[in-house]
């Protein structure tokens, strides 16, 4: 938690759930990932956090922008993003929204199939495209194969229809998964898209750029590989198999850019041992999976927990949230000890809590309205 | 889909992802519950669907109420429900909550274990209280065993506790799972709860309520068992265990009253092969699980999806949601096939859509803004 933050909790003490963001620490990490990948244009991934103070700032230093809606891009443009900055990245859109976009003036879009190709050329003519290819999510906390991308014979394939269809062939993208911690698949990935370039080349189109995605991990409970060796490992890989005709680089952090920004600040409703002589206690925040922790699913994303007990003497307990749903359990297996002073009515802290939360929180679940947001 | 549903859409043509329900469909759920167990009084999960046309509807009906939260509580009384005919259900609640309600007049609190009893005796004194039991989840849909109620032995001490705190020891309760297949799994209920009853009764502490909870299953891709199915089970339980002595009993139903009575409306916004030779079509919709279909986590509630080429020629399909998030997958597992010549562009229905999809739906995840909704 930054120093801004811990002052703002005192000399403001806001209701909880809320989430609090230092706005100078998303631009440390948008300015240390500029100075680890220079060679790379930064998409920041609107999705992790759309929070007007968050894209204002990030137009400021230039950032691009990388969209998944057209409502995301319309906070970009209100927030005085250029059109010409933003990258319409996901691989399923509305056919309003790419003719919105287009009118907008957005000429970067993503697909991953015909169907979405065609759509398209028919709506943003002779736009930028990239296309998806899947690559292996192993090593990620947060996955996403299965749903996007395709394989590189059919990129190739698609690549060669957009130019047909009077679209500029960009480009490759892939995902390696979101909180990756494994810089090992970027270079899998990395290797995969050269080949396409090549055998693309071959049949005269040049690729000009490769985007890498997002997926660098923040500080959760243990520590993750810095951003520098991500960096190493994706610049000796792109030398590796592109050598002298290096593409364009862009990558689309989020994550990354905003997570370790923001603090969730929680009441504690309820501690028990629900009458089990064994097991552990059971602890009731005011905030849950459906009030924007929704990357617990499965356990995957594991909060660092801090409360004023700190210190003192823990056992293991359960993790669960305010409602009356039985799915809203954040940790059971995971080993998480609080206090054994801890009490309802305390307040607790998330850490690395600025992504996604906010957006994922359910509009009134149980009667529960979103946490409240502030960006300092 | 009632036919006064049809006509709204065929009239009025809706911008999708949207919901409609049919307010008098689910007064005619009411009715058939009240019908098929007279002996109980409903009280209404608020949690289900929380909008203002089907409170007000279930207070002209004379339903009760079970609220998760102090604001579900300020929906019922605006919808003009008398504080005495809501009951606080969630065990974990704010002590801001407890005071909220005890000033509005509620008078009736769920717990389960001490710490809870106390905040109610100490914010709410004098109220009826009742103490949720732990019991087998086998055979709901959507269980909700692990994070709620406690044991038998348990709820006897806590009992008599509740007594010593000057609160009035007014029943017990269980819940057997959300969208529970298995009468039976009421009866197991019904006799461990007689069990401490009677117990209780040796000990010279009569109580006076059992909660036999919700889940009771609507139709979504398979026809469930009836209600009258049920409350032939319940009603045999009851008096088998209960004798001539039977206490007064509630149901807490939310699926069953509005589940059917709601259709959602989304449109395709693509399919695919994405160029694999092999596997499903991967059918993209324009409302997910991070949009309202939340029950689909672990594909666990299996919407019925119609389309307007229904009758032509299937063939398998994963079904996932528009967003750029990897785990907005609602069926990938499950055996759904769909007409080969769908299309985006194209408008499906879900059915049985009333219940929960509204207030689980996220805020603006991915910047997209939460379905609308119509009730008529």
């Amino acid at each position: 938690m930054t120093s801004k933050i811990a002052r703002f909790f005192a000399e403001n003490k806001p209701a909880t759930p809320c989430l609090v963001v230092d706005v100078d620490q998303v631009e440390a990490r948008y300015q240390a990932l500029r100075h680890a990948l220079p060679q790379a244009r930064i998409y920041y991934a609107v999705k992790a956090n759309p929070a007007m103070p968050v894209l204002s700032r990030l137009v400021e230093l230039d950032s691009c922008f990388d969209a998944a809606s057209w409502e995301e891009i319309s906070f970009c443009l209100s927030a005085g993003a250029k059109p010409e900055s933003i990258s319409f990245g996901n691989t399923v859109k509305k056919v309003q929204a790419i003719q919105a976009a287009y009118v907008a003036g957005v000429r970067m879009y993503a697909f991953d199939c015909l169907e979405e190709l065609e759509k398209i050329a028919a709506h943003a003519p002779g736009s930028r495209v990239y296309c998806r290819i899947m690559v292996d999510n192993e090593g990620a906390e947060w996955p996403l194969s299965r749903k996007f991308g395709t394989s590189t014979e059919s990129a190739k394939e698609l690549m060669l229809k957009a130019a047909d269809l009077g679209l500029d062939p960009y480009g490759l993208s892939f995902h390696v998964g979101s909180q990756q911690l494994s810089a090992e698949a970027y270079e899998v990935a990395i290797s995969r898209v050269a080949s396409v370039f090549s055998e693309l080349a071959d049949t005269g189109l040049d690729l000009r750029m490769v985007n890498l995605g997002g997926g660098f991990p923040v500080r959760y409970r243990h520590d993750v590989p810095g951003i520098d060796h991500f960096s190493q490992v994706i610049s000796h890989a792109m030398t590796e198999h592109f050598g002298n005709a290096l593409p364009e680089m862009l990558v689309e952090p989020g994550r990354y850019i905003v997570g370790e920004a923001g603090v969730v600040r929680s009441e504690v409703v309820l501690v028990s041992q629900r009458g089990r002589e064994t097991g552990p206690r059971w602890v009731y925040l005011d905030i849950g999976r459906f009030g924007g922790l929704a990357e617990t699913e499965g356990e995957a994303i594991r909060y660092a927990i801090h409360t004023s007990r700190d210190g003192s003497p823990v056992g293991p307990v359960a993790i669960a949230g305010p409602t009356c749903d039985g799915a809203d359990i954040m940790y059971e297996k995971a080993p998480y000890e609080l206090p054994l002073s801890l009490e309802s009515g305390e307040q607790i802290e998330l850490h690395s809590a600025g992504a996604y939360i906010s957006t994922y929180c359910s509009q009134s679940f149980n009667g529960f309205q979103p946490l409240e947001e502030y960006y300092i």
